[in-house]
């Protein structure tokens, strides 16, 4: 991306309105405008083209981003520490195991205790329904709180890096993703999607990524199929946000109960395991009651359920079905390769194989997109900000 | 703050005499001089005033702050984070459990070896007494060493992040917080403050949060009364530190056997449990013969003697009492809230609750009292240093 | 060191040929050209001159560099950690425990997740013979791929921090050491250097140490002997390694099973514990096997193995055989010192106390040559970068 390109990338983000991210939280993809989705894809490409022209996009001079992971990770932690590091903000881990967090701190008292210097607060929290976004919530009133009493010199924004409801950093790159693919956003109107489920030996995937899919690439005009078993349904409530956000943007909103049906024409698919909604509620409901026998019962129980339906598998056959045989693959990643890291799993290796560069170019957004996030939220100008730091040029390696 | 007023904060700072503090620890606050303690206090204000003017307070470049927890820690551990950060040092955490420390190292060459490129070394090492206060000199002794042989290029300060004896970073802050409530040090004279034991169902706290504010409360001309219930004695020798500070700075220092006496007139309340010291002596031993059966036995007791005070409360009625029945209530956190994170605890809810914004703005100095320590042992000139740093406005947030 | 000795170090530098080593790994110091391995010293010694007269020597801007250790480190991994952030690099680890790495990744698609903003990997995987340095090669070709596919913006080059075949940073650290010690590289030459085995209660050190001093130090026209008792034989392929080299650099390479051949008359003493390579090879395959009682067998063999040779400790006696009687005596730390960490061990406790100073001095250079590697592999004109620092004069600390 040159110069000139960069430069109309900036200017076309000043002519959107996206003052309301401004110390603001990233938690949904659908509480944000259109204006605000687009301008965050903007701000993401900016700040890639800056870094590949080797122009440092430091907008902090010190700062920390707080990491608070309640779920392991490897590519989220690291889009997460990349963002924070291409802007100038020094990660630091709340490792609730090491910490005293335990011993009787409120949600209130933690977030406030370690934000003191927090320009930006990152948290994945995926485990239970109900409890993830809520969470978040809570902390996000507890530094608003903090900074209106003075007792935070700023006020430190979130970024939902997964919870129980929408894998916003994950949706979006995997949006950016397809712009590019497609080579445009506008190019995307008609073309047809399938989220499938799609068969794993492991237990309890999180939803968020099936229902980020759907509340998210709804909005563009897609045909956005979700494909599941019955019993594998997601929050109805995600669903109804996808039908909304169809009908508005001239898209469409079906599911099916056959994944072949849903491969059939499409120009992308997803296929990916996870847990059946109501299964993830009852697990919750255990856990809230402290019954971990029923826990492990109830694992027991959806593995053998989910050992019914191996033949959801993303096969070549199944591929072949897709648009001129050749639809784009995707997958969030780590994928349960059938042969390679299971007996039998999500998509066949053949498949998987010949998809290894489009999905390594799907992950490499997730750093820029959570960057572009941060910096919508903490620069009062962001395009002028922008355009400061191209006009400066200062390198990144000197 | 305004500029006007930091720069009178920098010239007040450059009538002291600190000199003594460059390349310098932080060990003990009846170490320093009065001018010394005055410092501090003022370059964290300073600090803190420049940051919310978004001005850069970027002391280094680059090197590391290196951490050495032997305890949990979630508001010391990110308040040095934040220190580190806000002058441009790189947090590296020194986990005993994942180096080779254990096998044969001596703390000599485990202290060379970190502080390659350390400026300062932050230790949190209370867990015995006479251990932790001890370790902080066998490090101290070790680098200065190897900056003399030329093994190190730089002579790493110490800040003691709590240690068997004194909790400096907490006490400081706590007195900032005194200091900003009253409106100024001079209004402290002849107030008068509970430092009081309460009942906590856990085990084993340290003794150097009331060790460290008898220690250093006394020298502001305040009357310092140490409430606990027989055997709940603190070190002799730091009572002797409060007699002698009390006597020099004009103040008091006395102490009860009952809360309710403590607290009655007190302008400042501390209840808070700790271990009783003699109990702690025998658990060091016991420790040091390896006999942990007989360390779990003394924990049983010491719960059983606890439990014999479960009135030591913090309750509404006992808050009545003090002056004009609205003391300051302060708090290291986390508290042990009664009905709230233990069924009988340190604090009844309602006082907690109420005195919430004040606590977490107690809290909220540490980080910059842990960045004055530093910077004052770092920084040969410091008022020219911070001057400097006014007057460049580099922006944190460009 | 002053400006001048700078700028003549610099001058010196770009006079040699090192270009092979921009974009490009530090794997086994056999691998590298006399020029780079000369290149290597002088950077570090110009980087360490720059610091030492408070010098900025930031070659980045922002970035990260990524920690990958499959064996426990304090030196090294500080280290690695103070060369990142004297260039302004920030460490982030790769916890192969805290991420996703185990379901079902391949190293390929790890390499990439972890890379989108790392400069520099430095990886640490010595356990297993034929493993360690075999994994690098798939992380480096791995990188490379993604790099030129467009998915990473820049080419992370690789630091080999130990693996099983060498241990460059170390044995460079060492050499470093060894010029500076004796006044120059043109000094080494004829000089004898005994790099023997010694006893240590503990099993299973690697044996890249002793194969990265052999391989190394044979270069400069030193006499090296590689002593061991029979059966603990470093891997032929290295052994014909430092014969080749011995031959090309006028030096010597020889084997002997007495630790006081090896000693007498020697200028330079290595004494150090490693596992006979069968037996490592044996336990690899056991591994491979998941043969974990066979594992347990094999160690316990091995250590009863030891303790067959319990009388090649580094005595004095010993080290009044060697030249002058004062050979200096080297060790990577941490060491089995007889009677400190261990009952019977590599070194008498007077030996090792002696040489203290001298030993941490080794240690020290290890910080820079780790950061030399990683400013060869990334600045394309690093006399120009070099200069360009001591020109601009930046202080490190304002």
């Amino acid at each position: 991306m040159d110069t000139l390109k960069i430069k109309n990338l900036i200017r076309e983000l000043s002519q959107l309105d996206y003052q309301a991210m401004y110390l603001n939280d990233f938690l949904l993809t659908w509480e944000k405008s259109d204006q605000e989705i687009q301008a965050t894809f903007l701000v993401a490409d900016i700040l890639r083209g800056l870094r590949a022209q080797n122009v440092s996009c430091r907008l902090f001079d010190s700062g920390l981003g707080i990491s608070l992971f309640r779920d392991q990770s490897t590519r989220t932690r690291f889009s997460f520490s990349s963002a924070c590091n291409l802007l100038g903000l020094e990660v630091q881990d709340l490792d609730e195991g090491k910490s005293q967090v335990a011993h009787g701190e409120t949600v209130r008292e933690t977030a406030n205790m370690v934000s003191f210097m927090a320009d930006v607060i990152g948290i994945r929290d995926d485990m239970y329904i109900g409890k993830g976004n809520t969470y978040m919530r809570e902390v996000s009133e507890a530094v608003q709180q903090g900074y209106l009493e003075g007792v935070l010199e700023q006020r430190p924004s979130l970024v939902n890096l997964q919870c129980d409801i929408d894998h916003p950093t994950q949706s979006m790159a995997d949006m950016l993703h397809l712009i590019h693919h497609f080579g445009g956003a506008d190019n995307l109107k008609g073309k047809k999607l399938a989220m499938s489920w799609a068969y794993s030996p492991s237990y309890g995937k999180p939803l968020s990524v099936p229902q980020g899919v759907i509340g998210l690439m709804t909005r563009f005009g897609m045909e956005v199929t979700l494909a599941s078993p019955e019993g594998y349904e997601v929050m109805p409530e995600v669903e109804a946000v996808a039908e909304v956000n169809a009908a508005k943007g001239g898209g469409k909103f079906s599911k099916t109960n056959s994944m072949a049906e849903a491969f059939t024409d499409a120009h992308v698919v997803y296929p990916k395991s996870w847990a059946p909604f109501s299964a993830m509620e009852k697990r919750t409901n255990l856990y809230g009651e402290g019954d971990f026998d029923g826990i492990k019962t109830l694992e027991k129980e959806l593995l053998g359920q989910n050992a019914n339906f191996k033949d959801w598998e993303c096969t070549e056959s199944l591929m072949a079905k897709t648009h001129q045989g050749s639809a784009l693959y995707m997958h969030c990643l780590p994928a349960d390769i059938t042969g390679v890291s299971c007996k039998e799993g999500e998509v066949a290796a053949s498949v998987f194989d010949r998809y290894r560069k489009p999905m390594y170019m799907e992950a490499s957004y997730k750093p820029y997109i959570i960057a572009a996030m941060i910096l919508l939220s903490k620069a009062k100008f962001p395009a002028d900000t922008l355009n400061a730091m191209l006009t400066a040029g200062n390198t990144r390696i000197r």
